[in-house]
């Protein structure tokens, strides 16, 4: 039985092509056959094990599930090695038989910037050139991984709240991309002069405001957006001409409302599925603004899962 | 990281140590520190993902799942070899770090077969020397296997519908324990000759009736228990002088109501975990009878693969 850690994924599957299994993915779940359903946790004194179970047993053949955990190894700071806290395993969807395994924590973040990836695809104008970034973590160069990959970048500009964090986004821009990447002192100096803005942080609070994003310009939103902790505040979403999300579903699964929810924005949210599938238009001219949801959509990992095994 | 597979299980932990750490999981049931909520499934069109979750993450310090299906390969006659369908995985309780995985079908065998063996420790007459099984199974030969671990048997009686399946049961009995065991034609003269009677059937119909049942016997059901299909009718728990499960919680959980619900043994049923840690008093007297509801408490598997890691 094959087993794949974090090097085996960087190596395996190229961002172009994990985008092109996330959309594969998208277009299963139009199909009705990408199964999904919401996260399943169960809680221990230390911490809680998390899974997302899912797959396309219909065009991809493959199921199964991932699990990760809060418990205190598993932080960024736990001491613990990222392989020894994420598991995803594939299962034949014919014959039940494991394929394998992969250990580690980039599955899961290849997961999350491919599908960001696939939503600039579908959404932002294809001529953007300009990309900004709030927040400089993990998430947020992934997700540069996934922009370079379908649209043709020429500047960056990137805030995050420690000078060093945001210095260094920008050093690793300019060195991997050829990117003009300049880290700037606020977040609307990197929001207001961009095409595409990718708002990454663990922030509870707005980090953009509406008036900052202007005409023809994309946004994502990776982080909390529940009424009590929330990245963007809904009138980024209400002046939006197009608000999709990976998973609408998740949107209303929460334990607590989400931000959009009671506001305009939230009955016209469109399923990324639809767009990629042809079934809904996304942007329709250059001067529209778009935004994005990103929720992690379940059974996602285990299609990349899958193609990183058959490729191992 | 360990990966184990059947062969490893089979070696590393004989059935009586297997009992004593089914034991300590029911002491943590008592005391209110195992983790055990009811099975997760995911359906797919061609199977279901079963997960049971859970741990002892105070005496156990191990957490974790494992995780079996329902697909075509994992039949019996499915062609896929058992260590492809199951797998549990264990992580320590206090960093999250995976400690190990074991694949396979044994593990899940010997935890139902261990927590039998508790209930007959705790329930059967301790003198008890005849054994009846009505099942000549995978799980009726763990069950057996589990009997002499904690009961010192003489003689054993065993029925199902084929006759070269009971009888190459009695040919192992007599082999590898020193029984006299016999092959009986009728479920009435496995049950009525027995201190102990074992049901492990997949019937969904009642394969012994009440009378057959002797006071001072003690009768394990092990399938069907719900109001359309059941292995033992009410009659044997309205008669039995103490009705225990290993978990009174799985019995209120599925779809369909407990045969039990409404009689008036459905509000007797004591908690094995209360018998074990000595809260509540199970058989006090030689010739009372008991009845042992088997549900398969989730987290069991956990503290056994933790338990087998640990020797490996």
């Amino acid at each position: 039985m094959k087993t794949l850690t974090d090097a085996d994924v960087d190596r395996l599957l190229p961002m172009k092509d994990a985008i092109l299994v996330m959309e594969g993915a998208f277009r299963a779940k139009a199909e009705g056959h990408l199964v999904s359903p919401p996260r399943f946790y169960v809680r221990f004194s230390r911490g809680t094990l998390a899974f997302t179970v899912g797959g396309d047993d219909v065009g991809g053949s493959a199921v199964g599930f991932r699990v990760y955990n809060t418990f205190p190894g598993a932080k960024e700071d736990g001491g613990v090695h990222p392989d020894r806290t994420q598991v995803t395993m594939v299962f034949d969807a014919g014959s039940g038989a494991l394929q394998g395994t992969i250990l580690g924590t980039r599955l899961g973040v290849l997961r999350t910037s491919a599908i960001g990836g696939t939503a600039l695809k579908y959404l932002a104008n294809p001529a953007a050139e300009r990309i900004g970034f709030i927040g400089s973590g993990l998430q947020a160069k992934a997700q540069l991984d996934a922009a370079v990959s379908v649209l043709s970048l020429k500047g960056l500009r990137v805030f995050s709240p420690t000078p060093a964090h945001r210095q260094e986004f920008a050093r690793r821009a300019a060195e991997k991309y050829g990117l003009a990447a300049r880290a700037v002192d606020t977040a609307r100096e990197a929001a207001e002069n961009s095409d595409v803005v990718i708002c990454s942080t663990d922030s509870a609070r707005p980090v953009i405001e509406a008036e900052w994003i202007r005409p023809g310009t994309h946004v994502t939103t990776m982080g909390s957006k529940t009424t009590s902790e929330h990245e963007i505040g809904p009138a980024v979403a209400q002046q939006a001409d197009v608000v999709a999300s990976d998973s609408p579903a998740q949107l209303s699964a929460y334990s607590e409302p989400h931000i959009l929810q009671g506001t305009g924005a939230w009955t016209r949210v469109i399923d990324l599925a639809d767009i990629v599938s042809g079934r809904k238009t996304g942007r329709t001219a250059a001067g529209q603004r778009t935004l994005f949801l990103s929720e992690g959509l379940a059974g996602t990992e285990v299609l990349l899962a899958a193609e990183l095994l058959r490729r191992a």
